[in-house]
């Protein structure tokens, strides 16, 4: 029996629901008489939203990702947990690893703990691939709260909180366009919800601009600067030209950066590159990376403040999409 | 009452408690029947030990470390997850940040959450001023044992898994006198336990020299790139000449680095460099940056193996001691 059994029996979303069990305004009269009536028929003990209330909770939010030793990872957490301590909650960090059965593994254990809701870090819960099975989130979302950082799943009790990915990737392949780049080379490392917009940014803005886009210009590269070298200098030995370099993450802009300085090119003037995520590595590079930054602590902030209002139930969209912005350094000519 | 009453009343170590209560060979008859009497004394229900084994376990470690964001402790973290999943165990993390009223706080969440032991990842738990205050640690350690990463505290129940980072230091130092070195700037963040290791490393080597260390050389940098830079800048405004920079973390290096840049030194010919951790930021810069390797993979290894073996009763060492090794890239001649 949970808040899940009450929406589907009332009739309403979950959110009503948590609005009425929580004595907030704007829900009809209507729906609060569902909503009272469901609970009733189903003699329903509404713990998980009393918690929210203070009087069953642990004030603890579970959080989990899967790689704290990511460099974006480790700041997103960092951010999570400073602004749930300021709101009062603890925090329980899990790390996954990529395997689904950790993954769902800890999700049970975070419930079993009693957490109040819980946050997701990164995109590598959610791919967009037809195989994904995700169907654990869902199952926790009917115990709790969920929120996504950097992912999206439809359902009435998971919120997301998006960085514009596609946007930003489009904007910057747009601006090389601009500026005359014809042979632009674009450089991934994951296949997640997050990573696939950053491809079909880099796509579609090929596209507006009247260029198909070539499969041997885009390139999986895992997640070291040594296989962003190796792939440039494997470009340029079968004698496939390129201007610029645009990477979906700063280590592979690092390892295009070396690849510059092994072909003694000059960067930006042979060679313009741009990173994401805006980390501390394109700080260490020479010259030093421009990077879209993804707004990690933007992304963090609103992932924390959508889930506190969902445990007051207070009113909140689904899905909160915050822009990433440019940080023009020294490896781009704009 | 907790294990620590059961040694004090029967005059053993909280070791050799465990090793009765776990069955273990190597506890002499005597010590056994002291142990038994104090039991029965005390009407102690051994409720921890029968944690380990498997009684009334949660299978789970609480693992704090000051910040996450931090490159040297989200590697760490990312070990010991694995390596306590490996073993059967659950992590839950928490971020404690720098204040000691929230690491009190946290340890004490993590005991009421049942955990079988704490990790205490980094340095920042134990400093070696006075004024410091871990009495809320050995407190924590009449619960459950406890495993400190680059800390040590004497303790019955606290185990200490270190890297030898005054050798680290001291040797390095060595190296870069002997090779014709005077003016050697040494900059560090932290004077935590294992950052007032590093600088004695430092001074030891200069004294084993028979130069003594000058204030003026020593300089304590925020752990950012700027301030490094920004130290070493005006150390030339006031016309101190230095040819070497040891740094207690890769970052500063990265800004003496951006220094020799900005005076268009030549590296490693006019200034050589050192940094600490080995992170991911020494194989970004240009050149790439010798690092002394702190051994963070196996330090973690050894931090759960101790705790393994203590929550199983087996005999371990409370200290053990792991070398750093120096990674030679390309910012020294050596």
């Amino acid at each position: 029996m949970n808040i899940y059994d009450v929406s589907k029996k009332a009739g309403v979303s979950i959110a009503t629901v948590s609005r009425v069990l929580n004595g907030k305004p704007n829900v009809s009269a209507k729906a609060k008489d569902k909503v009272l009536q469901a609970i009733k028929d189903l003699d329903y003990t509404p713990n998980i939203f009393a918690r929210g209330l203070g009087l069953n909770t642990m004030k603890t939010i579970g959080i989990m990702c899967s790689d704290s030793s990511d460099t974006y990872l480790a700041n997103a957490i960092y951010y999570i947990e400073q602004e749930l301590r300021k709101n009062g909650y603890d925090s329980i960090l899990c790390c996954t690893g990529r395997d689904i059965d950790t993954k769902r593994k800890y999700l049970d254990l975070l419930i079993s703990k009693r957490v109040d809701g819980i946050i997701l870090v990164g995109s590598q819960f959610v791919f967009n691939d037809p195989s994904d099975d995700y169907g654990y989130i869902t199952e926790a979302a009917k115990e709790l709260p969920i929120v996504l950082v950097n992912g999206a799943i439809e359902n009435d009790n998971i919120y997301s909180v998006l960085c514009d990915d596609h946007k930003a990737v489009y904007d910057i392949t747009s601006t090389l366009l601009e500026n005359g780049h014809k042979k632009i080379v674009y450089l991934y490392n994951s296949t997640s919800f997050s990573g696939m917009k950053k491809l079909n940014g880099f796509q579609d803005a090929l596209q507006a601009y009247g260029i198909t886009p070539q499969p041997e210009y885009m390139h999986f590269c895992s997640k070291d600067i040594t296989c962003a070298l190796q792939t440039l200098q494997d470009m340029d030995a079968v004698g496939l030209p390129f201007d610029a370099v645009v990477a979906s993450d700063d280590l592979l802009a690092v390892g295009a950066i070396k690849y510059a300085h092994s072909k003694q090119l000059l960067v930006p003037e042979q060679l313009e590159i741009v990173g994401y995520n805006n980390s501390v590595l394109s700080k260490c590079t020479e010259p030093e990376l421009t990077s879209i930054d993804s707004q990690v602590e933007q992304l963090s902030l609103a992932a924390v403040d959508t889930l506190m209002k969902v445990l007051c139930g207070d009113y909140v969209t689904h899905t909160s999409t915050i822009s990433a912005t440019i940080i023009k350094r020294n490896t781009t000519k704009f």
